[in-house]
């Protein structure tokens, strides 16, 4: 279980984030194909030549001479494909996914899985506000972070693979973490400022919003603009994290509240301290990280 | 009460926005002059010819000559301003500001204020995280909001002059509201987001934080490196439209949370459809108001 130059993969699922990891390891010089439930993706695809092949279903042939195949498909389409595809897999696959949440993924998928094929999961953190294969774009990589989350099911061997993949989309930073430290960082990392970007732009309705904001506002918001159906499926399947994150989050901004209350400017100052400093310290080391490239 | 070509300028306070205003008045052709505490700050806009004049300290002559007059001070240091140097104010003079509160600086300031000058206050919204004359840079204007907050104090002429200035600085939008109406809009835009950020950066510590952060949890923090001594100040002034914005917002993450305790997905698809809905009719509204140009 290795790549190499003749390793074929396989997306399943030719969304914004397949898409883009077809994109990159075509760029690669590797052969891609992919099934996906919509024969225009695939039409489209074919035409820009992000993939080699593919079928708008579960194509045997396809599926099994794939020696590393993508799950980029939202968590409970991805169990039931397993389900009832897992039966083609070549023998010795490595199989991967994009998935946002992971314990919900993991444990199931490793429990009906095959023996003689090996799944590790994986969290690519990038993304946009379009859908849809025609949004695909490698340029996301650049810069981002990738999580693998590795259990006592997967062998050194896979695992390696699994982290050269990231490296091969062009991933600036590659992590291990459990499916459930990682559940519990996306909770705070991203669910959470999901939810936090819902609230803000719900919480108030206002005419002509436009003339009164500024930067602040705009970012806070960008990501306010939310996939209903992919977000509240990933929600539901991190719950009791991400409850615990809103919490700790609300309890914090009550904090300061009470402080802004009270009018205990210091305790507000020592928070605002405190934030500056995280913030700064999370700038020099995303710089560092770059420059290590 | 009008700008023309001979109007003469004078910044008190020479950091960012005061800075700023002067860049982008100069290069439209007037005469600007500023004083303010430091005399590097003098020494560098004069070098960079962002001013044609100034002092480090409150000089007679230069606020004896100016026909517009903009405060770019923090609030107290305003009020302590104008008591100390009015009396040295041209008879007729339009003396504005950029603080981003106004009910805690208008009323004070027109109650003290010579008859024969008027304050009329403007919130010109763009700023960076940076300080200082160093970091000024008309740009931040383009495409930013300004916002003009009269009172029946002012003369039709005064506040006709006032928002000329917001177009001669660049601004994209020039809207009126009253001091507080002001308040309560930027204590949901500006200073709960700001809350926000400072509460997310500090609910949690975590070891290689840039490992897991995506571009979500970077946008919502950009802000977490903070001004404490203004923007503390800031929120002291705006106390109760703050308190008020804050217990919102934290009413409508409550009723997500809530809606995710119960594993009600459709609630969650609902208020995620209207944040979408919401924010995409901002992203029009911002994209017709540059049109606009």
């Amino acid at each position: 279980m290795k790549i190499d130059k003749n390793t074929r993969f396989l997306i399943v699922g030719l969304g914004l984030l397949g898409g883009s990891y077809a994109m990159a390891l075509k760029k690669q010089g590797f052969r891609v194909e992919a099934v996906t439930r919509s024969r225009d993706s695939i039409d489209y695809a074919l035409e820009q030549g992000i993939i080699d092949a593919g079928a708008a279903f579960p194509d045997p042939e396809l599926i099994g001479r794939a020696d590393v195949v993508v799950l980029a498909l939202y968590p409970h389409v991805l169990l039931d494909w397993v389900r009832e595809n897992q039966r083609y897999f070549r023998p010795g696959a490595l199989i991967t996914d994009v998935t946002g949440v992971k314990t919900a993924v993991v444990g199931p998928v490793q429990a009906m899985l095959r023996q003689d094929v090996e799944f590790v999961a994986a969290h690519p953190m990038a993304g946009r506000e379009t859908l849809g294969v025609r949004s695909a774009d490698d340029r996301i990589f650049r810069g981002a972070n990738y999580i693998v989350t590795p259990t006592d099911k997967n062998t050194p061997a896979a695992v390696a693979a699994c982290e050269e993949l990231g490296r091969l989309l062009g991933f600036s930073s590659i992590s291990r973490l459990t499916p459930e430290q990682h559940d519990e960082m996306i909770g705070f990392v991203s669910q959470l400022t999901h939810c936090i970007a819902v609230a803000l732009m719900t919480c108030n309705d206002i005419q002509h919003l436009e003339r009164y904001t500024g930067d602040s506002f705009r970012d806070l918001t960008r990501i306010a603009k939310i996939n209903d159906e992919m977000w509240s499926e990933l929600f539901l399947d991190n719950r009791q994290a991400l409850l615990a994150q809103m919490d700790q989050f609300s309890a914090q901004l009550h904090r300061l509240r009470d402080l802004l209350e009270q009018q205990d400017r210091e305790g507000m100052r020592d928070m605002m301290r405190a934030s500056t400093a995280r913030r700064k310290a999370l700038e020099a080391q995303n710089q560092k990280g770059s420059d290590c490239l």
